[in-house]
């Protein structure tokens, strides 16, 4: 059991080895990775899981979600905010710390149940001092303004005084480690006294001087009695510290507390920063760090009670699945409607933290069936920034609304135009110009969040005018072709980016095509079942009759390449006459190896695709396709698909499930899940890869379990379960039901209703009464 | 050869042996002891020998001789500046730095005949990419504003792009790995462009708010282009950062040279000192790095050939010599009469940068012999504070002037009353209440420079002045006991600080009863001489004739403790009932070791002395002590010093030589020249040791050389050469002569009058006509 490297103050209340995440050696080398997997969230804020004693390699990262800046950059990106977990304790001035003393004993643990980071250290120091350092951090969820770190330190063979600096650190710069890309994000407005000790940091955002406040404050006790002298605060330029020293006696164990609390302008006046800070650590000394702890935990059972999957008979994946699903759902605020969540989540700061189509096609569909609060909110982000989105595309030349390829706080581009190369050159980077779908997925998130949840009311009062501006684009978005009399999109990047741009990529005509065609119908629905609405819809909308007829026409008339005389779809017009390379080799975890073939070629020149296309339309809209034809077009993809995307594998386990060829879908899963616990993309320093971790959970439900929704919005499963499993059980809510879903190794499903009134599903095709 | 060590960009230029000191491996341990001893100044600065590319265990401290702050500390102390070392270079984001490669090669030289501190590293990254590093950077005393840094920069096994970061460090702290005296003494004022590129920071004392502005520019040359691209500036807070990059191609040697000037609010109006440093830059950029370089070695010939020491056939220790020589005469200041000489030069930042004693008597005999317009600077610093001496005597109830114990800039106490322990507990210490003896060390600075250097006008419009208001703080320090008909100086600390407070110092006494009896025939000498002068004196000190009477009458019966009927001279009044343990045992190094009598004892209760005390008396006040008395004070008081401070093996080095023991002579002299460089006191990392420095200068040319001045000023030369010693030559100035004088190994002196009108010297008691 990894809870019996720790001594009781943390093993009595540790998780079972299913919950837990170890890192059992100390390699800075791997610092870096580690900070990302350990990364802890409570939706508001997010920590990397630095040490709080300092190390190098480290990019010990704070962010506030929806706290973002340019400044001298090419987007809106995530500032890195002052670090609030500086601990450093020295005994004759040698630092009790990873890197200065010998290390006889490491562990930390990531303890997914709770929700927070342990550690177990035994270090010597030069002067053959040895020190037992075990201790545990959390970002409380019950209180999202409440951070905690809590250190147990014994001198094992020495007595004497040990002097503490508790530090805010206000230098720290996105991109510490790339020196082209270094980039300060906010200066320091305030390093001072938190009350009449503590310390207080503030900092403000450079281009809209939004301010952050940090407060935190640190206690020694030994039975209760507080024991930190001499304290003596410091603004040292942009850290703030605080010194202190207590005795400590041989084999005595002291317990440090580190209170924080963290506080934006927008939750209230700048000039009150400062105070709500102060106030809240206060009330959380009084309320302690125990009860604090446990309100904490509390929400995370709650949370795990909707989430958790449990897959028996296969520890490994069971536990790598749960450690998705941590990553993924501790991220999301359920709170707050003005936020989304990152293709990093809170994790780490590559892609700025901004919010792609990923959310919608990936994420989203865990959170309407899981947390269709959190679902609510992502979707209603989307309606705050439709305005920002008509701006888009009328800046761009189009009608309606564009959702950004990247989006921030404020709905606007957040892709940049230009890429700098390591050579310093810039290039122009044509993502945001050619790769328009995250429109239609959008678009295709809100018809599924309804779906789902059977959220009508943000149907009818958001979801549908979303619904009527992106028709409106993609109506602008596509030209007449009159000599084939057919609409067109053309000068487009579909999901596969290494064939930009395309005319007429299926996956995005398609999508527009649906969008087009899926307004009208609703409309008449709404029109009739909700008058006053519709008419609301209208006048806000202007739509008229006309503009919906010519939408009928373009989406009759779109065209939508295919071989002909085949099934076979066509990714885009012209993809079937470039050069017809395979994938013929594959390694020792079965995955794709580069064709020799590709070598002096670019991929663009042949068949050669990065990433689920035309399989990842199937995927949406499945039930639009013959078995028949879904089978042959996934054979014929599967075998050109190198998966350069980690939005890839989840696609075609699911997919292949779906037709049939489950060969490599256990395997898919596994390297999705394991994808960043064993950095597979090498990436994982940069943050956590949030649509994978959404990919894996739709494998194992979509996939294995076979959950979806029959036209009538019916839940089915027809599970496909691989030999490896004894048996899943997970838990889904489905519009006002709350289901349990057992599936055993035979694939007999059991499904018990926990709450709600669902009265039938259909398992393997039967329609089952509950 | 060390030399050898390099590639001809440096070796070239590189001086031999004896004038060079090698690091030849990097540990990081060893690195603050290499930052003192690799110290670099010009007497307006000093910069530790930091490495560029920022290591762990580093202090590296700019310092500004004379720039102050107190802020929340117990004393004035020289503020650690912005750091302008900075040069980090990378190769695809790996730092090519020691501590983030595989060191094949490392040597770092301090070349004291040209005062640079040369590199040369062979480091391998992580990808296997070699580069070779070398290079060097000097702090120019032909323009003592401008600094530079010259790296050279080969790819051996890679082609590829270099990214460099130009960087100015203002984030500094004193005492930064002493967590519980930490404090920043400056704050950050500017940081910007220097002008279109460049960087440059400002930063100001925290009390004093004086403007200290750091400008630097980096370029890259190959065959006299300029090659460094895409600059772009960052303020990151306290880090100013200029990135930037250049294609290198393998086996191609890169120059990159980093040009920087500093500037105070001391040398112009604070509006200017960005202006001031930009235009340097652009002046030592028109002039560049060789012409520079040119002119600052220039100046150190000079400087060598005034001060250099030659000891041949004993080629270790005269290079340790040569060291000791170098660092005193570098920190020194030839043009500027507002700073003095602190006691770790300006290599480290402990005693606050402060002048004690230690400069009158241990480091002026060297100025006033080698430098006599420093000397004339050190001796115009105390002039220029004897209103603030004047103050301190008036504040502890004392007439005339009391110089304090510790000197900065405003010439008030910087001792500290309070020491704190590390405990954090405070302490009262009392030092500067008792340690009285530095008012004598000034008025005896005074006299010994005139007499040495014949410089009467120094004398008479400020020397003078000095020696009255000294003399007047003797007089009212001494109080007249009444039964023993005496003068007495009660609760009084001398030389020995293991004795404190005591009365009737002897020490002290006898130098306040010279400083009385020495004042009066002046001014009748000056009454004479000098009408005007004379006049102007008396009317400015209100001296009268009562006054010196009384003066007369203390010095007549001023208390000079004594044992009774024997030559011994009692250290202080009561010394001689104190338990006589002596020391029995030697080290391997002949060095005292602790009697083991003392275990259970303090030394204040028994006649174990810290440091040379009655001996120093008679190293002072030879002239007045018969040599039999001598010996028997030596023989006594040897037997019980146990050499606590660097400022006693010296001292009794040369009075060893001077009664005839030359026993230990020798290796207190090792002793003192390898003080530093072998670390012996474990606390060079400190800064150097600037009064032992001193010390082995005045060991080699009054003990071994014996020189001397007779009462009537004549220069007297009789050697005791050691065994060891084939040969030495050593040039001094005395009055308005300047003679170089050769030793053989049987004390044969040869004497060259090199300029100036010196008639005769004295050769082992014989009279010489030159």
């Amino acid at each position: 059991m990894i809870r019996d490297r720790f001594s009781e103050n943390i093993k009595e209340q540790m998780s079972s080895d299913e919950w837990l995440i170890l890192e059992e050696n100390y390699k800075s080398d791997e610092n870096l990775k580690y900070e990302s997997l350990f990364a802890l969230s409570n939706g508001y804020m997010g920590i990397r899981g630095s040490h709080e004693d300092g190390t190098k390699n480290t990019l010990p990262y704070t962010y506030v979600n929806g706290v973002f800046d340019k400044s001298e950059t090419f987007m809106r990106e995530l500032a890195a905010l002052p670090n609030w977990l500086g601990i450093k304790m020295y005994v004759e001035k040698q630092l009790i710390g990873v890197e200065n003393c010998e290390i006889l004993e490491y562990s930390r643990v990531l303890d997914m149940r709770r929700a927070i980071l342990a550690k177990h250290l035994l270090l010597k120091d030069k002067n053959g001092r040895i020190t037992l350092v075990e201790g545990m951090r959390f970002v409380s969820r019950a209180h999202v303004h409440r951070m905690c770190v809590r250190l147990y330190l014994t001198p094992v063979n020495y007595s004497g005084i040990v002097e503490i600096e508790n530090i805010i650190d206000g230098s720290v710069i996105n991109f510490y480690d790339a020196p082209r890309f270094k980039v300060k994000h906010t200066y320091v407005t305030a390093n001072e006294n938190l009350q009449k000790n503590g310390i207080y940091m503030e900092a403000a955002t450079r281009d809209d001087h939004l301010h952050v406040g940090t407060g935190c404050y640190l206690e020694v006790y030994k039975d209760n009695k507080k024991l930190l002298r001499n304290r003596v605060f410091h603004a040292f330029g942009e850290q703030a510290v605080e010194f202190g020293d207590f005795h400590a006696k041989q084999g005595t164990c002291y317990q440090l507390d580190k209170f924080v609390s963290v506080y934006t302008q927008r939750e209230c006046p700048q000039y009150e920063i400062h105070k709500k800070a102060a106030d809240e650590i206060e009330k959380f000394m009084q309320d302690g760090v125990d009860a604090e702890l446990a309100g904490h935990c509390g929400v995370y059972r709650v949370m795990w009670r909707e989430a958790n999957i449990e897959i028996e008979g296969d520890f490994a994946l069971d536990r790598a699945v749960r450690f998705n699903i941590f990553h993924l759902m501790s991220a999301a605020n359920e709170h707050e409607d003005r936020v989304n969540v990152g293709a990093k989540l809170l994790s780490g700061e590559e892609y700025g933290g901004h919010a792609f189509w990923d959310t919608e096609l990936f994420m989203l569909p865990f959170f309407s069936y899981v947390f269709p609060e959190t679902a609510q909110n992502i979707e209603t982000y989307r309606y705050r920034l439709l305005d920002a989105a008509k701006v888009n595309a009328k800046k761009n030349g189009y009608k309606g609304a564009q959702y950004p390829w990247e989006s921030a706080d404020d709905g606007l581009e957040q892709c940049p135009d230009w890429t700098i190369e390591p050579d310093g050159t810039c290039y122009r980077c044509y993502v945001a110009k050619y790769e328009h779908h995250v429109t239609a997925a959008v678009a295709y998130g809100i018809y599924n969040y309804v779906k789902i949840t059977g959220d009508m009311d943000f149907l009818y009062h958001k979801g549908a005018e979303i619904l009527i501006e992106t028709a409106r684009f993609w109506a602008s978005r596509c030209e007449y072709v009159k000599e084939k009399d057919r609409y067109e999109i053309h000068q487009v990047t579909g999901p596969d980016e290494w064939h930009e741009p395309v005319n007429n990529n299926l996956y995005t005509n398609y999508l527009a095509r649906w969008n087009l065609g899926y307004v009208s119908p609703l409309l008449r629905q709404i029109e009739k079942e909700q008058p006053a609405v519709y008419r609301k819809l209208i006048e806000k909308t202007g739509l008229t009759k006309d503009e919906q007829k010519s939408w009928h026409c373009i989406k009759e008339k779109i065209y939508l390449p295919k071989k002909e005389g085949t099934n076979l779809l066509e990714q885009f017009e012209g993809y079937f006459d470039l050069e017809n390379i395979i994938i013929e080799e594959y390694d020792k975890n079965d995955w794709p190896i580069r064709p020799k073939k590709l070598k002096h070629k670019k991929a663009s020149q042949t068949q050669i695709i990065k990433q689920a296309d035309v399989v990842m339309l199937m995927h949406l809209m499945g039930n639009e396709f013959s078995p028949a034809m879904m089978k042959e077009n996934y054979d014929y993809y599967e075998k050109r698909t190198l998966h350069g995307s980690s939005l890839s594998p989840s696609v075609y386990s699911v997919m292949g499930l779906k037709v049939g060829d489950d060969s490599k879908a256990y395997r898919y899963l596994n390297r999705a899940a394991f994808l960043d616990l064993l950095n597979m993309q090498g990436n994982t320093r940069e943050g956590i890869h949030a649509a994978n971790t959404g990919g894996v959970w739709q494998t194992v439900v979509f996939g294995f379990a076979g959950v979806s929704l029959s036209e009538e919005g019916v839940l089915q499963i027809s599970p496909h379960m691989p030999k490896e499993w004894e048996r899943l059980t997970f838990r889904i809510h489905h519009r006002d039901s709350w289901l349990e879903i057992h599936i055993t190794k035979e694939n007999k499903v059991q499904t018990k209703l926990l709450s709600g009134k669902c009265k039938k599903v259909i398992i393997h095709g039967d329609e089952v009464i509950l």
